[in-house]
């Protein structure tokens, strides 16, 4: 079982591809292909370099992710799964806390760690790197730099745990999506792990026509008439034009459930384009 | 008027406060306050060091900005209008194309250029500024720097125009909001230069109560039976789970239309919470 995750060795997402494989197929060897940023690991996955990749969707502080997002609309992937990581971010460093003049991670750590950043080091020099666990990485090169990164990559890079548990609100969860190529043999037993109905989510992308009122409405309208609990939507720009949107909406369920079935099959007449990205055992914190 | 707006001189955010002032209060002296970051805009309106704030809330290519959604959330402050401001990304520097190392921007501007950076500048260190302006201010420094920011920005930090027209997208337009202290005195004619009803909009955020089927769908259907439209509809994080989310909702209207107050009225028996940011006139092309 080849993952493509996102980041170097320590990398949350590499944390969260041993967390769901551990789960689900412990006795298979697993193999880790290193991305240096998201889009390379559905690069890989197109190009049959890895089996699964694993990629961050959200962050209970930061929000979505929006490259993933994109991506997922602009690539023909499934989702099989999904896990949720807890972050804890340390300041990583060869020096001490007083010489640190420069300060690596990824967006969303930078992001995570805004109110600290603006507190502690207000006139650090801000980089962003591909993922935490590489800013851990350029972090060895100086002792006037530091990297947000997981406590795990101190380890695995060698760097100081300068300051602990820096993320602006102490809960901070990121989840993670497992993703294929679709048309695939399955992965695992990812289709069987949970059989309750409840226990499923699916995903799916929507266009709307043009701005007519009330259209997301009428979408929503699908969900409420058959107790379709939804767990999340998302608006993410068309690209096309300022105010004009994709919807990412996670509903409960699987999309062969004949109620789900029936909605989106209403849905898809009522819109410019449905796209489903496929239906997925829910996190289970218990089972991962 | 003294208007606080994100970055230095020749920042996008200074080009759409003179855009808005320029369409409503030719006639005043418009002072502008240089602000480092999105959060010092709002502490110096806070602060009573400015009038009025302009900040940038959402782009066509990289969708919202989180942080001034979570601000709007945070600061006792209402919107007073809106402009859209036309984004041409340049490359600027000290030096040429070849001997470029390092490239500054805010996160929003990288995000914009994410694919433009990839293809042309695969090995290039990516640092965050606090704006594009200050990027542009900060790529004088070295002649391997280059800073993603306005070709006003090269004029006014004596910086070459490297590479134009950057972004991954030529459609690239963000939309700015002008906010301003709550019970202040109405600044300029701010509530008198629209009269149709569909010329105005109306910002809220809602906290869902907990997260029971069809609670959101519940609030649209406040709106769709009224005929209210809505023009966007963007969740974030309310911070507290992963999975739970405060929506940000604009709708066409004014808020003492009595339709949409009474859809407000329903919408807020039925909300944890419901949180008035203001009307105001639309961003009419024609008018700014």
């Amino acid at each position: 079982m080849r993952a493509g995750v996102l980041g170097l060795k320590g990398s949350y997402s590499e944390k969260a591809a041993i967390q769901w494989l551990g789960t689900r197929m412990n006795e298979v060897e697993q193999v880790f292909e290193y991305c240096a940023d998201i889009q390379d690991v559905f690069t890989l996955l197109g190009n049959h370099g890895c089996d699964i990749g694993v990629v961050p969707l959200e962050n209970s502080i930061e929000g979505s992710v929006g490259v993933t997002l994109d991506l997922l609309l602009e690539h023909d992937v499934r989702i099989i799964g999904e896990t949720i990581v807890n972050v804890e971010h340390c300041l990583l460093s060869k020096g001490n806390k007083e010489g640190i003049r420069v300060i690596l991670s990824h967006p969303q750590g930078l992001g995570q760690c805004r109110q600290f950043l603006k507190e502690h080091f207000p006139h650090a020099e801000l980089r962003t790197t591909g993922s935490t666990s590489h800013a851990a990485k350029l972090a060895t090169e100086f002792e006037e730099m530091a990297a947000i990164a997981s406590p795990k990559t101190a380890q695995v890079y060698g760097l100081n745990i300068v300051m602990k548990n820096i993320q602006d609100i102490k809960y901070n969860h990121t989840r993670f999506l497992i993703i294929r190529e679709p048309g695939l043999v399955r992965v695992g037993n990812d289709q069987s792990s949970a059989q309750h109905k409840d226990l499923w989510k699916t995903s799916v992308i929507i266009y709307l026509d043009s701005d007519r009122p009330g259209a997301l409405y009428e979408i929503l309208e699908e969900f409420a008439k058959r107790d379709i609990n939804l767990n999340r939507i998302e608006s993410r720009p068309s690209k096309k034009a300022l105010g004009d949107y994709v919807f990412y909406i996670d509903l409960e369920g699987k999309a062969d459930d004949a109620i789900i079935k029936d909605a989106l099959y209403n849905i898809e007449q009522k819109v410019h384009m449905l796209k489903m990205l496929g239906s997925y055992p829910k996190f289970d914190q218990y089972l991962g």
